[in-house]
């Protein structure tokens, strides 16, 4: 069995979510029992990652409470954002972005550094540790402040045990970059699947911060997928997700980068639109320039928004394509939810529209409850609160070594 | 949040699974500590659900016990089967089965009744009370001792609520099916899409029993889907599951019964089959004669398998088309397994084969670890088993009152 989620999480994940929060409900919130969440709430406190917000009479301000407390102030208790720090990066194949975050996964500072695909591991390595020692000290936070850091990676990832298979961001495959990770640094350090990343971000702080169970997919260079599952990320044989990009639209259709048949990326990505439209587009030379690539599929996306009928036909076959896909899904799965996310989402409606009315005609009859298909466009701190979710998940799982000094409580009481 | 696994369900579910076994290996098993793993035991212990194997000196008896334990014998922990009996009813187009299970889901008796389809829902209830009443006599149990009955039917159920929305079982939709059952037994019932009971079956004692994540695909009349991730049956939006069969392989492919096209079961179902060979073929007609239909399929995999090809190539056709849809289910869950199972296959390798070569033809190269594609011929009882897994699901998970007087314990001492 895997191991569960513990009492610790599961109340300090319910603060977060819901604080300022009384320990009833806490209790309610996370499933526990009151006495456990009482025992649990004092070992935080006495930690310094919770703090006691008493109230001055006036009950029931966050409107959930109705229970009468005479005499006695009602007590709520909220996360100590200043507790502590987790740092998250992502690596793409034209830039290194690295963010620092509370306690909570806000994001307090985020540094950008010019980085190039197909990298030496340990070039790349050396990269982060100077993105991250640039972000800490314009920042002004202390590495001895840090929880952990989690790097964000396109490709076959297995986070258990640090080793990437597949990427473009390197120059090699089977890479044990975990190992090169943890040698850089003072604190815990960890690597991940980029979709899964966006992915606990829609489970910590998005649209699926309600949801038990929903899937994220991923519009972008290609195409991903994300799961959560029993209030968890869901990973796949040997920690690898999935690939929904590589799910088959047409057994015969077109050609994939990946060297198979009519896969759902042939057809919707970003890369299969500019195959599409520019008459020499080669994959190959782009993937020697991203910038340009980048700049490529902008302008043809303005132009398309600005009336070109035939861009913007492209786009909404894109969309119909990626409605069966998603139909498809929904068929295997079922989920209250499916999150469209990533870049490519910058065409809007254009793609968006014509994705749910396909996804919608393929749904049976006999289905009462039809799957919410929704958007979500990020602004670029997803993978950092992403990254900063998974470092911190194991953080809120796990009673550590208190880092911080009791003065902290002082950031919020 | 989910409820989480109560710390009783995963004691009792570890000795279940490995029994006879010690509180040491229990902690192993469930990712519990020891001291609230002994604490959980006792209270067992008390209520007679599980019970004591001292062992007479001779240690490591199952293999799987490295310590030493000079001058203290060591102590396993078994399951009490006795302690409690559980009830699964199975309802299909043709025929009623009842079982009854001990306390662990083994199989002590069966039922079996005719049955027919579009059946009026008190009509329904009315029979599986007087299968439960005869299987009850036949096995001499006493219905006291019966801590649950749990009814699995085709279509689309809602677990939670109780209610059937369709189903070719009741002659309307939208049946309030678990109210019904409850007037009529004295202890709590339930109702279960039938695919997610050979899902459960497979967790608890078939093909997934030492996974956390798999998938199970059913070929019969139609083609189900149920899953596992994170050690617990996945149910869709409203508690509805997956609807796999409907997923499509050819978007403007074959007619569906759903009235869709190119749905894989329009493809790979026993009814898929019967229409490609069969001149005059109704599903309509066979509907009025669900017993016609079954002695048909049996018939036409007989010939196939004595050698006339023709017959042989649909079976391999259809194995390749669901090869191609479990492809599309790996691409986008990336499970440890897929376990193929129902009547289907007894078609055999002729079916199977084919199915697994097409699934392996479309897995990524990039990814180095294959899902595991088993097949899985259960016995009548599989349904039953499921049945009661369910139920004793629930009994695991919370304390009800010990329903057996403490002789059960002699059962294994």
């Amino acid at each position: 069995m895997e191991k569960p989620l513990s009492g610790r999480f599961r109340v300090l994940d319910s603060i977060r979510r819901g604080g300022p929060i009384s320990r009833v409900e806490i209790a309610d919130a996370c499933g526990l029992s009151r006495s456990a969440v009482t025992g649990v709430v004092q070992a935080l406190q006495n930690e310094g990652w919770i703090a006691e917000l008493p109230e001055s009479g006036n009950n029931g301000t966050n409107g959930t409470n109705g229970d009468s407390h005479r005499g006695r102030p009602r007590v709520n208790l909220d996360m100590n954002p200043a507790a502590a720090h987790v740092l998250g990066v992502k690596l793409s194949l034209h830039r290194m972005s690295v963010a620092v975050t509370d306690f909570r996964g806000d994001v307090l500072h985020t540094t950008t550094l010019p980085f190039n695909g197909s990298q030496h591991p340990d070039i790349a390595a050396d990269m982060i540790e100077v993105g991250v020692r640039r972000c800490l000290i314009e920042a002004k936070i202390d590495k001895s402040r840090v929880l952990g850091l989690c790097v964000a990676i396109p490709g076959y990832i297995n986070n258990l045990e640090g080793m990437c298979y597949w990427s473009p961001i390197f120059d090699r495959d089977d890479v044990a970059f975990g190992p090169l990770l943890a040698e850089r640094f003072p604190f815990p350090t960890s690597i991940e699947n980029d979709a899964n990343m966006v992915t606990l971000a829609e489970h910590w702080f998005g649209e699926g911060r309600n949801l038990s169970n929903f899937a994220v997919v991923t519009v972008e260079h290609g195409i991903g997928m994300g799961l959560v599952t029993h209030d968890r990320l869901y990973r796949g044989h040997n920690g690898i997700g999935p690939e929904f990009g590589h799910a088959k639209i047409e057994f015969s259709g077109r050609a994939c980068r990946c060297g198979q048949l009519g896969c759902v990326e042939a057809y919707a990505s970003d890369y299969a639109i500019l195959r599409q439209v520019l008459p020499h587009f080669s994959l190959d030379s782009y993937s020697q320039d991203p910038k340009a690539y980048h700049v490529e599929i902008e302008r043809i996306t303005a132009e398309a928004k600005a009336g070109d009928q035939s861009l913007a036909g492209e786009f909404a076959k894109a969309g119909r394509i990626l409605g069966r896909a998603i139909g498809n899904l929904i068929a295997t799965l079922n989920p209250p939810k499916v999150i469209v996310t990533g870049e490519g989402l910058r065409a809007g409606d254009m793609l968006f529209e014509p994705l749910v009315a396909e996804a919608r005609k393929l749904q049976l009859a006999g289905n009462r409850f039809e799957t919410d298909i929704v958007a979500h466009l990020w602004g670029d701190d997803v993978w950092a609160r992403g990254a900063a979710a998974l470092v911190l998940q194991q953080a809120y799982m796990d009673p550590g070594a208190p880092i911080v000094e009791q003065a902290g409580n002082q950031a919020i009481v």
